[in-house]
């Protein structure tokens, strides 16, 4: 837990003072066993990043006093849309998508997706919330993803999205084809990127076709075919990097 | 299982015939179907690609013909010095090293590492072994990462690796400081590199001076932190595109 994230309804009427009371008090006092007087990083979610003095420990928690920066970070430039994957996978996968940085999740269903994954718990809303939170505490941003969960692959591309997407490079990671990301990056420098990736086994003829009406240029990474949770961590990555880099030499 | 790895030793006299008896044919009966005369993608551990056809289908396995490529493929260009993460990430981490590409994961101790962590099973051989074979299967190449376990850094520094340094780019990965990467891949053009991931909570003052010391640049990703796991695959998919970038413009 690098940065205690902080909700605004948790926050006194000051919007500075917040008594902590559950796992991150418990963090505060058994893992960086602060004392009064001590600063610790805070965030609010959504909101600024800022230090908490340590006013009190007591017996039922911690009392923080907030000092907030003027300036709230900004939401990560790419956005994911994703096949459902394995629970097992998905499960792990949140707080890692937060920690790495992606505004809007988009989870979709295809045809190589088994039917029976979208009963999973790892798709509900409380437990999204928890796992992203969690990422966010361990990577220091306090910008929430938001996340959907789409039945159908066809109504999200057709579907009113449009305002979302203008200044921004579509992708569809598709390792059989498609340019080299490593070809492709080094041409464009777009706003925002919006990365889909498939589900194992990979996009179908009439997906990828589907996906091409949309606009969304095929890429790939090299010739390796990696798991679905493999290829989001690596593209994420490779993408804000080449962000970041787009950004300097503009 | 995207490609059958065979190792040469299961191979008959004749470097083409082999019989599966294993997981690997459980595969390619319940999940491919395969029927006499389909082909396969097979791979010969650190070894060339190729197809396997299936000439016979028997109660004990199932018997398939290779043919081989002439050329094997390259040793993955970026090697990893890992400090010992948690054994509960390194077992997973170790397929996902292997499908994304590494040519040596060198594991050591580190002054945040806990001591109990090197008592693991997930450090023994044969477990490794299995776990990366697994991740050389869903990727598709043929190279088996080499790995190694150090018990202390300075040592495994200050030793006689000098030869596997030439032409290779040393990074130390540090959130906290360090030149952002999307500053740093532009100006150089290395053949190799070796990119130093700490634990959790980081390396501390005297191992980034000890790095430093040895010739590694600090270099990070942007001011998130990563848990250690999600920095190792991030930084080597960023890294890994880099040089591809490299080879195409020089």
């Amino acid at each position: 837990m690098n940065r205690i994230i902080l909700e605004p309804k948790e926050l006194e009427a000051d919007g500075c003072e917040v008594l902590l009371t559950d796992a991150r008090a418990a963090h505060l006092r058994r893992v960086l066993n602060v004392v009064p007087g001590q600063t610790v990083r805070v965030g609010l979610l959504d909101g600024p990043l800022g230090v908490g003095e340590v006013v009190r420990i007591e017996a039922e928690g911690v009392l923080l006093r907030c000092r907030w920066e003027p300036v709230v970070p900004e939401v990560p430039r790419v956005d994911l849309l994703l096949a459902l994957p394995r629970p097992k996978v998905l499960k792990r996968l949140w707080a890692q998508l937060a920690a790495l940085g992606v505004g809007r999740v988009y989870i979709t269903n295809a045809e190589r997706v088994e039917r029976n994954y979208f009963d999973t718990h790892v798709l509900k809303e409380s437990f999204i919330r928890g796992r992203l939170i969690e990422g966010l505490q361990q990577c220091g941003d306090t910008r929430l993803p938001r996340v959907s969960v789409h039945r159908r692959l066809k109504v999200l591309l057709e579907g009113d999205w449009s305002a979302e997407k203008e200044g921004c490079e579509r992708l569809v990671a598709h390792p059989a084809g498609g340019v080299c990301l490593s070809e492709y990056i080094p041409l464009r420098h777009p706003e925002r990127a919006l990365l889909a990736v498939g589900p194992e086994g990979g996009w179908t003829e009439y997906e990828l076709a589907l996906f091409e009406k949309h606009g969304f240029a095929s890429v790939s990474a090299g010739e390796r075919i990696l798991r679905s949770d493999t290829a989001c961590l690596a593209l994420l990555a490779i993408l804000h990097e080449w962000m970041n880099f787009s950004t300097k030499i503009a």
